[in-house]
């Protein structure tokens, strides 16, 4: 007898994965690959950390932690708020996750219920819908553009019809890098207040920032569920770290489900990343790198023809309108891989309805292959 | 206005977990504590799997493996079951993921939707049920006593009022330690085969064997989803390193549920883990220090007075019934740590409903630790 997949094990995969796997086929055929499409950066964990993870191996047992991490580490994330935003958060409401994806996991569980829908911004990170449609839950798209600089506003919440249980809110945005300012995030954190809606705010790609400051949901009150990680300003994606702070009312049921669902986040990588908070001088040169690299692209991709880009304020994305160029964005991609060897994300990843004339380019790699990158580009457009 | 906290959240703590901070506080006020409630071995990685971490992190990027794990490890994985079962098994169906935690989430998602219907044994490992609860799915109790020795069995299926989408079975059993042979075990799957019911056998404590061998699912064809850890005979709870043997048509469901939810399993722990399956002597005398544990105790927990006894076929657990002894296991087990500093974990955590009588002894710790235990319970029973 044959047995059933679960419906919500129809989740799509990542476009993105497709593209790699094209862009190494591409590489392992001896063809050159300029790679802006991996969402990840260049750099692996900064030297602190690695020494903090090699002491750790000799010197620890690394059994399981906490379920909600490391002591220590709880407080020295506490701390990063007051450094960083100038707010107090209490140790006992972070939880040290197993990445992000742990981190909106347990959040989800944590708020939801079957059948709650969740509002979330198209373009977006593809895996927030996916996540919550293997949760049981609906998500619920708030189409943005330019207009709304790509990011969630109280006006289209109140558009939605139907009632809203939770919204996310990525700022800075993957993939289109835009931030809210402080005036813009005290809206969305008042009108969710108001409408009684969970806020998480997604705030993961914070230190990678180019034209202001990356706002916290927590500057404006203790009610919203923030994601962060160690797997992009850290740049410490392998290694499977992140962070939820937690209001009061979920701290005690998220730890009860981290308990039951990952019992407790990696132990080497917990040593490895209090080490990896006091590193902000490499890590802060990484971020230098990130930003001439924008400033490159910023500067030579409209030279190329993708001159409709979306303001590139922070995390490490460039995400451009090629209506004019393209109607099939994953076509567009496959042939310039093929043609040029720069391999970029399609939009469809993070918009299905409306991605098929948007592309994201990554700039998290080497500087010199941004360089090599935009003069191919534009050669391929412009001949 | 107060946001609700989900239904789903309510799932309970870890009542292990409490025993863990009573016996702790009494450590940190002082008392000596002797662990045996812990179910994580006491000794950490195997030499050879430090040593592979040490190598990793000074010559790999540690970045964002495939969904399903290191090519090399799915593939040293794959062999392992020649060797230990001889039973082919296709790299491409061994899914590498973040502790056996991850591996269940992926397999109930991937099999089941919301309102599905899993069978499990109680008494069994609590987070099965919490698990299963969080994603919507409706656990199924069959209740096992020492007549079936705490295992499944066909009959036990078909007494269930209502149709069952899917079967959990631990050989050898958290708490128990008994294991099914290998009529027991085809009677399963073929039962399971006939009626349309998904298997998930958990083999998480193979390795771990005393009176026979571990027999896998994988045996008697290549339907069932085999969970398994390197937590248990690998001795690496704290890596978070584990895998899936996935049947044909859920491969590619899960492949892309693994990329959503949790994106990669940590990259450090991959390259201690593939050392790690060719460190058996090392790890060969960890177990013939538990075979030691496990024959002292059931030679002296009975001349205490616990002589009714699981047969701990494998695994590290001894559960017993002190039905004769207390009605309250988490009072008796509270009262045996103030007065005796011996710690071991009330049955409530593996059976809600019987669990009042029973309680699990853990042998996972230094022999020393078990004989000192043994001689304090006798005299506290006995004078």
């Amino acid at each position: 007898m044959a047995l059933k997949v679960s419906n919500r094990a129809g989740v799509s995969p990542f476009i993105v994965m497709d593209v790699m796997r094209a862009a190494n086929e591409r590489a392992a055929a001896g063809g050159d690959v300029l790679h802006l499409e991996v969402g990840q950066p260049g750099h692996g964990a900064p030297e602190g950390a690695i020494r903090a993870a090699e002491r750790a191996l000799r010197s620890e047992r690394l059994g399981y932690t906490d379920a909600c991490g490391y002591p220590e580490l709880r407080e020295r994330i506490a701390l990063h708020y007051r450094g960083a935003y100038g707010v107090g958060v209490d140790p006992a409401s972070v939880m040290v996750t197993t990445g992000s994806s742990a981190a909106f996991m347990l959040a989800f569980v944590g708020a939801f219920d079957v059948g709650d829908r969740v509002a979330l911004a198209a373009p977006g990170y593809p895996a927030y819908r996916n996540i919550l449609s293997a949760l049981g839950l609906e998500p619920v798209w708030l189409e943005t553009g330019p207009e709304h600089r790509f990011q969630p506003t109280p006006e289209l919440l109140d558009k939605v019809e139907g009632g809203i249980d939770g919204l996310i809110v990525a700022s800075p945005s993957n993939p289109t890098g835009t931030m809210l300012d402080q005036g813009a995030m005290q809206a969305l954190v008042d009108a969710c207040r108001a409408r009684g809606i969970r806020l998480i705010s997604d705030e993961i790609y914070h230190g990678i920032e180019f034209t202001g400051r990356a706002v916290s949901a927590l500057e404006f009150g203790d009610d919203a569920i923030v994601v962060n990680s160690f797997s992009k300003y850290y740049a410490m994606t392998g290694w499977r770290l992140g962070w939820l702070v937690l209001p009061d009312d979920l701290r005690r049921p998220v730890e009860c489900l981290g308990q039951n669902l990952y019992i407790s986040p990696p132990a080497v990588s917990q040593a490895a990343g209090l080490a990896a908070m006091d590193c902000h001088e490499e890590l802060d040169l990484v971020v230098a790198g990130y930003r001439r690299n924008r400033d490159l692209l910023l500067e030579e991709l409209p030279k190329a023809g993708f001159d409709k880009l979306a303001p590139a304020d922070g995390a490490f994305y460039i995400y451009a309108d090629i209506g004019h160029l393209s109607d099939d964005s994953q076509d567009f991609c496959k042939r310039m891989l093929a043609q040029t060897g720069v391999a970029a994300t399609p939009g469809i990843d993070f918009d299905p309805a409306r991605g098929r004339r948007y592309m994201r380019f990554s700039f998290a790699g080497p500087e010199a292959e941004m360089a090599e990158a935009a003069k191919r580009l534009r050669k391929w457009l412009q001949g």
